[in-house]
């Protein structure tokens, strides 16, 4: 089941250099890793921002609650949930 | 290049269920000939809605304003229009 | 899977009463028809306004759109949708 | 009486760990116990989010105000409140 | 128990000039007699807008769904409501 | 003259107890003393929030801006202003 | 005592020229008297826009209502109001 | 050339009570010079704000930006400008 | 003098398209002839959109005035206005 | 390929001056070096703000992100993206 999340990082201008970097690292292996589980469809920078677009694929609402919760940038992300399912026009086999 | 397009309809009320009807047919040939050709790579409804969420591969700007703006429902939507780019975390190589 | 739904009802001035009545009459026909279906869990009307607030049980996302879209007053309302999921601190059997 | 809750935790980033968790447990005994009490009707995890959605069941406004106002968590919250009652399309006995 | 309620009347320009003299007389007599009732406790003017502040004084939530959806001017109205309670550093009778 | 004042508290999280229940104390023996003097003509708490909803009462614009300026917790408060007036449909002796 | 208000009109579309034309002309002849009478003090034009910024010196709040209300364009705009007082850092005779 | 600026402060809550007093007096001092050059042509407080409306005459966009930008408050405003020109209806000599 | 202007169309729906290929028409006249004067210096579309972004050179707000309101898609636009100056980092010849 | 970029400066109120001085002399050089490459076309300073108006040149949206998040002000800045093109009735050969 499909959702579209959009992100956009605010990281506290205080947090010392090194411990923002430590926080990066551990989001791109986690992401990384939903994404070979297959968790994590698609994952797309929007151009001239911190944000990104991003299309999970899970089980149920719980599972997008468990896997978005434990993002290490979670406390640091505004973000926006929509749930979405096939378009009666859509004939790409990706978008079931 | 990529663009993400959110597109939510709004038909007056007062028009004719048949000229709606025949707006939407065209729409949904349209929208399918440019899956087919490449441009429109990803078409999901959004849940609970009359909206989608997608995404476009195009030359350019200029593209995007032709395919977009020679919508027939063009005149009866609301759209936003999100410029994207690899994001430094995907590994999954249609997002590029 | 449950889904939180409000629904604001915005009839045009210039529809005719009996017209406006036939759409509400179906409508609560369809709503108790999905309640009785287990589908439609909860359904509040919000004091002092033409919205509810109502709590879905759906399969999928897919289903969520399906029952939706086809409410009788769909092309008059707007719609937010939220999905929702255990919380950990309910201990109320039907929060899940 | 029923009140539709919606609460986003917005816990500030220089909290220590320890003094979160301390907070956070306070507010999940204060959750259950309002549970038993039947005065918290329902409790939802909004997915992909800090938020949450309840069904206040109360004697009256000040009732709700002394309750919410109660909440362990009640400064780092932004809160919003619908006064519900009885939907005329509502079958289900729950919903009173 | 007492709301504040807020409305906004935004009449279509198309309607009649009689029609719209007839619905303001009858939602004036009916605001007439909920005040006599003691149930619609202030009502004032906002100065420069068409627009009113009120006070309500009702059993509880469906009481006041019933008085507010029953003016006359509902259909063309913005309406937000507030639940009020009495407030700890409030001296006034009048104000419980 | 009336005016309707709406305001909200937001205390900086990092103020010390201390520090806190003395604004709130000298903020409770000025808004008394303003209601007995018949300026603060109503108080009341928004349910569900750290909000109150008053009417003032004063002579002009200049007093209103004195009063509501030097309210202990005016730097801590964002605060909203409504001038009112009669309302042609008031019967209420109180509303004028 | 003075207000700042705020008009944009804005005009249905299908209202006939000659209609448009004449409420206008009522319009500037009723904002002349105004300015003469010594009522609305101020009357700029927002520049590429149809809008105007406005400084009225009224009686009271009821005295504002009663001179905004009966503007013949007043059901074809928005208008917000602000209440005005001398500012300590003026020393424009004009400002009060 | 006028200009209507809206300037909002906002102090930040730590900011040591010296340092702010500091900021005020030399911001008066700014504000009566630039009244006494005739580039600020009027200055009121919004009652019941930290906030005030302001008419500035300045030469062009260039001026006004170097005048605003260089007010001691200027890093804790939130400024909002609208360019004004005569109105057609305007009588009033000062208005041009 | 610059100024960013930002503009967009939104045609009645009934409005017959003979008028509006009209309308569009003396637009685009209009808006070369002023381009030709070197008063709209630059004209971009907003891709995906039925908007432009403009930069205007004008001797004041009143010219600014004057050439917007004769737009003749002026009553059909939602317009917004920035006045510009130079930025202390721009070295293009072409931004004063 | 065009963009319109606009940029709000917000520094936090904490920063030492030295600090902010050494970032703004960064961005200004980075600033002239874009300008220089032909990637940064024009940059304005939105009059009585801390922002800009910006046109970016660019080869694709990738290349936008990087010259943009490479700012040395992005993470202290409001950052909003419109993508451009030529509009029908641009003369302007600039403005392709």
């Amino acid at each position: 089941m499909l959702f579209q999340v959009e992100m956009t990082v605010k990281l506290p201008p205080e947090m010392p250099a090194e411990r923002a970097a430590e926080i990066k690292a551990t989001e791109k292996a986690y992401a990384q890793e939903l994404q070979r589980a297959g968790k994590w469809r698609h994952l797309w920078r929007v151009a001239g921002s911190y944000s990104n677009v991003s299309i999970f694929d899970v089980e149920d609402n719980a599972e997008l609650q468990e896997l978005v919760s434990n993002l290490p940038l979670f406390p640091y992300m505004a973000i926006s949930v929509k749930p979405l399912c096939r378009h009666p026009s859509s004939i790409c086999e990706d978008d079931a």
